[in-house]
């Protein structure tokens, strides 16, 4: 699914969950906590007795890619590309070489989703580290069959999809050191910016299928290589930018629904500083320092 | 040897290798010991007073890569292949390239094998450190080698060996940090993945001598090189869907053993699950959030 | 601006920048703190109640650049280079690559130099793995610009940009790891030094634009080429040697000012070795060993 | 200098500092202690006050790439090498480009020589890192210089140069590993060890120049470039081999001189093994795991 929509269903799927993450890190710094909480879903949606605990992320890892897998074997409708081998061919040549390197991506993200739901229901000691490593692997395999994908490509499609390649695998880097590394809070904040650049690269690349200047990129032009790369550049800040932005809007929610909460009678509380104290040192440090120098 | 017996003799050894490590690394966190327990080989068989404690690791490591290097110089029977240089050609040159690049390899195994009995028998204390580093230069060997042994190839066998580097590469990246690092569980379980993904793939190249479509693979076909890869992939689930096999019979039978043998009246007592309390706190949260949110 | 003016400027603004972190870092060394102290901008240069704490460094890093970009898209005077797309043309093509790339470049080290100001003023606790963080992000920008800046130009260039790339980033990676590992002393010294190479290795591009010999540089002699990794590994010595004098220049100032200052009765106060009982020890040991041996 | 003459003088040089590198190690290992001790030159050796302690490994690094700087200005006798740039020439070109990139290696290493001597003599507490870090900087520096070095050579020099490049960089690695953490004993055997593979490689070099078949080497033949990776694997047994030899040589040299100098009454008393009591344990356990299994 070389196309507009091929590129969209993960795109989406990959923001929705950058944000998602976002959010969760932006809560946990807030709250102080000292390890990711994942939301389970509400009891009366988990039918089996099997998966006790299922995450809303891990549901999700499951469902997008399932849609996706349907997709590429049958999609648009009445197209079945459910084989490997075209037996007809005496030379039983391999055929739809592209859907199967999609399917074969997307299949690891649902056997993450399936690692995730199993150690969250039954691994309470080993499975965070089960679940890095299966997010880890899946994107591995993501920068592995994009590898293989991009030959016979035109340099514009090369450079793109190598674009994407570079948070690809810092990312998959990123979720192995948490396998022996968890629960650090500068690594939550870097995943949750990469995992922006990298699904705001995707919406990118949809971008790219209805340019706004009418006029289509060209693979042999330099100049239009040489921007891509600066638009990655800028989505490397915009990433940053959004991390802020869903951290601010966090803070807000934070400082009312806390204050809402806890004290119901002094609704119109100031949302404390976060280390007021702090600040009034290093103020005082300040004006020390100017008087000396 | 770039035949079927030349790739299923060492195919084989690594599977077999593996496949026992996997079971003392899963034997080794059901008891949850803290250093892996190699089992040695029984008085009887250990002849010299040199070697007093030989494992049946370090056995195979010796036996199996002697029975490569006879097959390099003599298979089949009749040929004689122990000679490096041409002295009847005026020129001197290099002879049998592929053989003494099969048989170094399979030397530095044997190495490792010998390092391993000695450091049993005698280096209580640097052993596991000599070991580990003896193992990694194996590997480093094998993929330095290898390098080699592609140059001149068809792509084809250029994106198989390249595959086979791989994870080649980890493991032995894997052994280094385990001389620094070592008794690490994780550790453990990667090594024991990364050593049945090589494992398998090798048995994958042995499948490529006797396709089952009958049909030959073709090296100037962009197609089957993309289904190599995405082949490969499916490798790395396959392989970790062996270990989690091979945890699951370990479990079994260590929860059957020890019940027969720690209290042999009451056989039938049910395996206990790894970590009920636990469990039972997770339930209890799960509970409290369904009712919180 | 391929021009010598466009490698001046920041030249010029890494130099100053280095020599200034040199001083910071030597500083530190001789008075055995714990973290760089950062100096304040005076209070009544500051105006903004939002920025209270405003370091000479942030400073800096959002004039330097400033001027950077205007020049970009204003230098030679006359000039309006602030669009991107060239609308009069049917084919929309992407214009003013190098500037636009240029322009990225600056505003990564703008946005570096905001992030200081607004750790600086309000994130006491985060700030400093922010401000790493947003540094080794500029730098990245660098490297990857500069790799895509290099296409189609001739093989001098690429020579000279790669020995670019190569400090820029190195520097980044070890900006990243101060992230997780703030105030080394080792890593101070060494930021210090692959500034100074970096900086330096600027000068000598400046320098390539106007050859002291009178002759230019040949893109197509592998002599020039070779000549080339030679200076820069000049530069590596010079750059040290840098550091050293600076340190030395810091000490000087540091044992003067400090025995000015703290014991104004005794001017001519000798400047105390660094550690004279520990080389003591060193001298009683090495007149054992003259002895022993 | 591309001659047997010049690749014979470092060769040895790298060969006899490796040697005394090992000795060194083994030593320390042997007697348990916590940081190797260099040996320093005898005080009537040391003339000026200004270097109270050298070591005979800074005298070294100081003389014998002097040796070499000299032999590249003027060896053969009555030539004269000892300018950049040819001024007779209207276009000024950079002449005696592979004897300036000699100069630059050796320089570094004297660089690193007078920083051991500076550092051993003033600088107790820093010393130990900066010795690294110049060490690191003379092998990084030589890597970078072979890789200017073997542009527009035959395969076979390059292939020569990259398999001298990949010890010299991992050494390099190495040493900056140690900058900050030093006293790994592990890393003093690894350090040994790769000290090794280079300087006998360097003789494999110089070899080739007189090859013992009395016919050269083929730059055109694949066979011989495969035998060449071959060779290099056997170096790195050999070199492991090498480092065995003197530890064994120092271990019967320490217990002999230990027994003599600690009991000269009991001369004949029996070498103690390292860890007798940790042996028997195992046996120990040896015996109940045969009586168990």
């Amino acid at each position: 699914m070389g196309t507009l929509e091929g590129h969209l269903l993960p795109g989406i799927g990959f923001l929705i969950y950058s944000v998602y993450y976002s959010v969760l890190t932006s809560l946990a710094l807030l709250r102080g906590e000292k390890a990711l909480q994942h939301p389970l879903l509400p009891r009366k949606l988990r039918g089996h007795r099997l998966f006790q605990q299922v995450s809303y992320e891990a549901m999700m890892k499951v469902v997008v890619p399932t849609f996706g897998i349907i997709g590429e074997y049958f999609y648009p409708l009445g197209v079945n590309r459910l084989q490997m081998i075209d037996w007809t061919d005496p030379r039983r040549p391999f055929i739809f070489k592209d859907n199967w390197q999609h399917v074969t991506m997307f299949g690891f993200f649902i056997l993450s989703g399936v690692v995730d739901m199993v150690s969250q229901s039954h691994l309470p000691r080993w499975g965070v580290k089960l679940e890095r490593a299966a997010e880890a692997l899946a994107f591995y395999v993501l920068v592995l069959l994009m590898a293989t994908h991009i030959e016979n490509k035109n340099s514009l499609e090369i450079r793109v999809h190598l674009l994407l390649m570079l948070p690809s695998f810092l990312f998959a880097v990123v979720l192995t050191v948490e396998v022996w590394i968890p629960n650090n809070p500068s690594i939550w904040l870097l995943k949750s910016w990469l995992g922006l650049v990298l699904s705001n690269w995707m919406m990118q690349l949809c971008e790219m299928y209805v340019p706004p200047t009418g006029q289509p990129w060209r693979a042999d032009n330099p100049t239009d290589l040489a921007f891509l790369t600066i638009f990655f550049c800028w989505h490397l800040a915009l990433a940053a930018g959004v991390v802020i932005a869903i951290y601010g809007l966090c803070r807000l929610w934070h400082c009312y629904y806390s204050s809402w909460t806890k004290t119901p009678g002094a609704k119109y509380q100031r949302c404390p500083m976060e280390s007021s104290e702090e600040l009034e040192k290093l103020k005082a440090e300040a004006l020390a320092q100017d008087g000396g120098v």
